[in-house]
């Protein structure tokens, strides 16, 4: 008798890539992890969102609605929202609006993103997850960027559906290679498993590169052209969850100065490539720009993928807390999001400015550092032939001399057309303190030129 | 070209059964609705849930925390709270212990579950979902009771899982029935595809009947039977949901009483069966008891499962929101859950007593009532070629007259086995008033009466 009745999909849903490292994190209390995409404590939004807590739950009308079930896309007044919100990112203007006294009405824009297709999830990631599942079945393809976010890595290995992948470069996905790879899938037969790319388009995780308008046009446009031998739609699967953590030069700002400041760097969404609404899935979240712990995500999706999603949702848990929904709705109607954004941006871009001071200063001058104007991290490619995977000399040293890092390896699909590349490392300054990033880039750069000062570089 | 990309379970995952009843109830501001399972409005937790968020949000040691990303399996405090709160259910003794002052100690009764097996999840839903995923390739097969809770049956459905129904004693499960039906499976040859066997074990959804602790030894008994046959282990997956929704007898005692009062007649959950911990999976939830807007549930699974469902909950979300999770710990912790558990104990039993009186004046005799001791139902059985169906004219007439009830067939597996029951209703005193459960009833009556007493009756 087998000792163990799992499923395949139990059986291959593998540890998630980084837990050890997490782990090892916790248990060394003098380590300094630079590998955690977790974001900055110190600038959570506890009191505002105790303040909004209070309000909603004060209000006779939104006090019991806020502890009852609701309705599984999610309540309407936060998909209204959200869709104004990001028709609001994808036309640019005023980053935010403080809330007005209520005689002033504005002047609404017309609806270019239409809130019937907004779905609430529990964090993006569950949408990433659920739009897996009402699409993709075992064997199937999806093409991602090389390197890309490894959990949803996991997600694919875990549902035995194969990812193939693209190169990336600092503006975005290499569209000639995508066309490559889409030929190579043609002439192998295998483009009728193909039913999406998968992009995270914004300060990517793990580079920090952001994909541009124009590149996202010609994404659009090469899935379309090689849709008809694929017998089938391909989506552009753009997961935005970095979004609204840019702070490119506004380091040195004063918050209210940042807050009006119009960033016209940042590129709209694919949603806006004329013509490519029903194509794109587009996934958002307010768990980064306000709290994690506090988990709304949201999607935006064409028929038939919203309905599908949306029946799925309906068996995982029926719809996300209301509770959660109704602060994330209050920080956003009062404007309050908008201050709070601007807040973090600001923070991070002092931290970032830390870590890229640091790295200057202490890495050898033979790596290759991506800088980001947003997010959560930076990258760092060795020369070819130094590894950095965790069996690798230069990790192991570093957790010898207490500062963690993430593998590239682990942020590379399993694509047979190549080998992962194993010399590079994503670096994270979203949780550890200034001094910390300070100390553990110092750290980790004597451990690199140790190692890499005893080899020849090529 | 196809239109459509959709997977297998995309195209698979219908809408929710009583959807169509929802929207109908939402657009018809007369109707009432005995159909949806939602919880009492009045009683929600509102003042309390707003006193327990401040608390941790003011917290210098919780707030940040709370805002933060947490651990997978959940918070280390609250699956420990949930351990102990589990252990206190299944050993009887006081359902709630105040708030002492800090110098008194508390005997510790020896950890009887341990908290390292417990998951916390968003609502017990979530487990039940990635469970199965966890167990269930398609074509595998899981038992139900018949009746059963539809949106299992959806699960179950949109994954390719075949059900097969167990027929229902209002103490529980038929056992020799239980075991006609895993002997056909072993005859067969389909024995290979049983994973589980589904139960609601405390005043089930739909019926009210609670599963007595004799059943639940001789259902472990049963299945431990059949593995050898099988070759590999079958599960009991106890679905604990109603548990803490009991009433019997309760509704005329004062809150302070009803905290005190032993209550004898619940049985203690499958993992007290001895020797069979290794095989029952117990899901419980804080969503019912206490809020449904925040929505937090819980497993306690056996290895391999409670790692495989770990990591598959990496992959849907990394953990549930952690401000749900710290409202749920604050509001055990000080006790006040367990005031709250009284307080609508009380209410529920209020309302059902309401129910019953009208079902008593108002029904016609020859139909059979299934009362329970707790949970939100009435189960209503009308002789049986009187169809209750949604095409059915009872079903009909009473929309005409502005009340709502789920019919009994939504609540049947697909079975080839036996055609479905379709003489049945499930009436819930979850959400209405007591004011519309008495006209609710009233007008369900006249229906019945009416449509009854123009047939002959069998």
């Amino acid at each position: 008798m087998k000792t163990s009745a799992l499923s395949a999909l139990g059986r291959r849903t593998g540890p998630p890539p980084i837990s050890w490292l997490m782990q090892t994190a916790l248990s060394r209390p003098g380590l300094i992890s630079l590998a955690a995409g977790f974001t900055d404590n110190a600038t959570l939004p506890v009191d505002l969102s105790r303040k909004l807590l209070n309000r909603v739950l004060r209000s006779p009308k939104f006090g019991q609605p806020a502890l009852q079930y609701g309705i599984t896309a999610g309540e309407t007044n936060l998909r209204r929202l959200t869709a104004r919100h990001l028709q609001k990112l994808d036309l640019g203007g005023t980053p935010f609006r403080r809330p007005k006294s209520q005689g002033r009405r504005h002047a609404v824009p017309p609806e270019i993103h239409s809130w019937e297709h907004v779905l609430i999830t529990g964090g993006s990631q569950q949408l990433l997850y659920m739009t897996l599942e009402a699409l993709c079945d075992e064997g199937d393809i999806v093409l991602v960027e090389d390197p890309t976010y490894f959990v949803f890595l996991s997600i694919l290995q875990s549902r035995g559906i194969r990812a193939r992948g693209v190169r990336l470069e600092r503006d975005g996905l290499d569209l000639a290679h995508l066309e490559t790879v889409l030929q190579r899938l043609k002439k192998s037969g295998e483009l009728r498993r193909l039913k999406a790319l998968y992009l995270i388009s914004y300060f990517q995780n793990p580079t920090g590169a952001t994909t541009s308008f124009g590149k996202k046009r010609g994404i659009l446009k090469l899935l379309k052209k090689f849709e008809r031998a694929a017998g089938h739609p391909i989506y552009l699967l753009e997961d935005a969850a970095y979004r609204e953590l840019s702070f490119a030069g506004r380091a040195d700002l004063p918050v209210s100065q940042v807050a009006r400041q119009h960033v016209p760097t940042i590129p709209p969404s694919a949603l806006m490539v004329s013509g490519a609404a029903d194509r794109v899935i587009y996934t958002g979240t307010y768990s980064k720009p306000y709290a994690p712990g506090a988990r709304v995500g949201f999607g935006l999706l064409p028929e038939p993928l919203f309905t599908s999603v949306q029946r799925i949702k309906g068996n995982h848990d029926f719809g996300t807390a209301n509770l959660l929904q109704q602060l994330i709705a209050g920080a956003l109607q009062t404007g309050l999001y908008d201050r709070h954004v601007a807040k973090i941006e600001k923070r991070y871009g002092q931290k970032a400015r830390v870590m890229k001071l640091a790295l200057a200063e202490c890495f050898p001058p033979n790596v290759e550092i991506w800088e980001s104007g947003g997010g959560l991290y930076f990258w760092v490619r060795l020369p070819k032939h130094i590894a950095t995977g965790v069996t690798s000399k230069i990790f192991q040293t570093a957790l010898k001399n207490d500062v963690l890092y993430v593998p590239g390896e682990l942020c590379y699909a399993a694509d047979p057309a190549r080998k992962k590349p194993d010399h590079e490392m994503r670096l994270s300054f979203g949780s550890a303190s200034e001094e910390d990033i300070r100390e553990g880039i110092q750290r980790l750069g004597k451990v690199l030129k140790k190692i890499l000062g005893t080899k020849s570089v090529g």
